[in-house]
């Protein structure tokens, strides 16, 4: 059974790797879509998808888990929501089930015909993209203990916690 | 250091697959981009990048290269030409150098300031995607000598080989 | 003489119906032109178009005006608004005069060169799009009242009442 | 039951007609799609969607079929022939069937899951849009007997015959 | 050496002359890329390119300077950041630098690897496209007073004032 | 009088510049369109907007025209040209008038309502843009009688000789 788990990874954090595990503990292959793949340089969204792809693959790596997955991107589609699961499956190989913790994801793969379901998260207060970000905004650097190790490295290598510092200021919200 | 290989691999076939060993020899970490990633359902273009998505992954892990490979997707730019190494840098990890058999793709990456490279092709007459797809199209098995094993797989469980014969019969070519 | 009715018709309501009687006793034969065609799945734009014109045909029917009308699609030019003019005329048989109740609308075609105006519409407090949006994101079955028979038989059979509900609970707004 | 017809009607000519009458024997109610949506002024697309959804509605009115079918706009994809059914989806109310004449619009429907089915047709030497087209480009009046009344009318409207004749030239086809 | 100079000229203000004329003190030849080219008919946005254009001409015109100076348009790639570096490099002619006082703009040159600097402004607090659109909508003649003279005699062509009023009350904004 | 110029200039060459001249004998100022404007690297589009600009300017200046003339960009709309006009506005100022000699051109601005009107070509076998890239292709210098001189001073600075070389080596046509 091979199974899609749908998210936007801004960045990959310690709550991202444990719902892989968890997947990978109920199916045998994995494909890691990483969605809103067209934008970086944003708030929500600072980082590219080639540099979230390493993130991705570097931490997987690191597990061990890396034969067992592939990652795909999902662009998004501009509010043309009803094209979107067509996206999905054009850039992934086929699968049986999707994963994902973003309501309208869940909302529009079942609407498609899909069987989709939660991951449960855990120390969701701690281990969520905002707050990774926010952290990293404010220059805290203990958005370091909330990422795989690898995660930081790339974040390091291209200077990313500065970036998202810059962003968050260009928007006033530091 | 990490390298870029960029193709379509329509299909991934046994010189796809030498490259990347080849290329592995020379760089530690290989990023394979999937070109013309939107397209699928044509002569040229059968297969959807989610399905060549996974014959690479396939190809890979049976050869235990999975951990050294990522894959991402390139889409083609509908002839500007000038934005297109611009979504390469979007949508791969940062690169030093790129290696491609398609004449286009390296000089715009090369005027563009990469470093860019043809891999060296083995028995080229018979490894190549025109190739293996002309013998699909024709129902001419030997197709499946030129294509790792997995690849051959995917295609059987997709009923490949069928959709390039349609495809083919419905441009007037067989 | 040939008018153009232009709305986003979500969903079609007794307010619209009574505007396409009146500019129907001003021209003989209207064309409907159904806006934002390709949003769907959003708070103020929950059906997709095929799902609005359906309801647009049968209630027409329903009243035995099909054969005065013709239905089309103008998508939204995302904020393009200078060039939303020509979409317009491109998808559309050629018009005489524009009715709109949406001020952006009745300008753009305005400064376009067309005759554009504003419908008189009754009971506004209730027939309006966003009332009948919001009693049915409330469960709230009165809005039955406030469409045709027909468009109720359209939301009914795709599940529209609870569509709605879970799309303004994604969205904070119930 | 509800189908849809799908084809570019450049022009609508008898033979589309009576495709349309032979599907009418067998379902209750149908959806004309009008494929290429976007494309005008090309020889094989000379006329807008605009212009084809008026020859199309005044020959159905004329036959009395009008309140029997709804009429929407399917653009082309642009060659992403895997996003195109989820278009097709969007735009047209739910159908269970789909009828065409065009091979690649069965296969991507067929292979979405929808029975798709061709339409016999009669006198297809005549009753064909390419030779509709070509008769007009020679300036050939013989085209007319094989329209209906109606859609020549709407060609004589807008001077379409001259438009064809023009854009031939341009492509050095007359 | 050839600069550019980004901004979105809604209108073009005597600070944005200023600018300029500060620029070629600096620099043999430049380049005004008009950005978020697509955008007109909107409070940031009222006016198209191409009546920007002609402000920002007639001013360099009237200033001796449009023997200097070159005009191009920039496209905004909605919030695809990560591309909209390519689309400045692909309508420019060649740079090796760039002015602008929008910091994203700054942000995304310099991590592209240009040297981009902010343009000294002078009295900024009436000196600022929002300032200007601002006086417009409430239809006080003073804007007159912080655009170049031909600015005015463009915006009056066109009916500017009135557009500018029309918009912002369409938005609730006056 | 304002009047409008389109053509694609690869290059601009000595018969556009007479065209150029020949126009702004009839008319007071001229705004001249780059039509094709995201085009590049192509055999007939080798050269990008902005270095089409550069040309042009540098031409007009070194003539003592610059003052007379604006340079904007229009974008191809990929055959929908149904659109195509409705570009041509918002991107370019206000004008009563079209100039230009690509037939397709002529026929869609008539259309849309705009007076339209081939330049007098003198000197068509040679100073026609294919002809001057087919000279570039083989190497024959002569090319650079048949442009302007800054032209041929913007093409050496970008290497375009070689350029158009490998362009056409790529596609077959040396």
């Amino acid at each position: 059974m091979r199974a899609l788990f749908i998210g936007r990874f801004q960045p990959f954090h310690l709550g991202h790797l444990g719902a892989v595990k968890w997947i990978l503990e109920r199916v045998e292959e994995l494909v890691i879509g990483i969605g809103s793949a067209q934008y970086a340089y944003m708030p929500k969204n600072p980082f590219t998808a080639g540099e979230r792809l390493l993130m991705i693959h570097r931490s997987l790596k690191a597990e061990g888990l890396a034969h067992r997955v592939m990652t795909t991107l999902i662009p998004d589609t501009d509010s043309v929501h009803a094209l979107w699961p067509a996206y999905v499956e054009m850039y992934s190989p086929p699968f049986s089930k999707v994963y994902s913790n973003d309501p309208l994801t869940l909302m529009l793969m079942r609407d498609y015909g899909y069987e989709a379901e939660e991951v449960p998260l855990i120390d969701r207060s701690r281990l969520s993209g905002t707050y990774v970000r926010s952290l990293m905004a404010k220059g805290d650097e203990s958005w370091r203990e909330l990422v795989p190790k690898p995660v930081a490295e790339v974040i390091d290598a291209i200077d990313g916690e500065k970036r998202v510092q810059r962003i968050y200021q260009l928007h006033g919200l530091v």
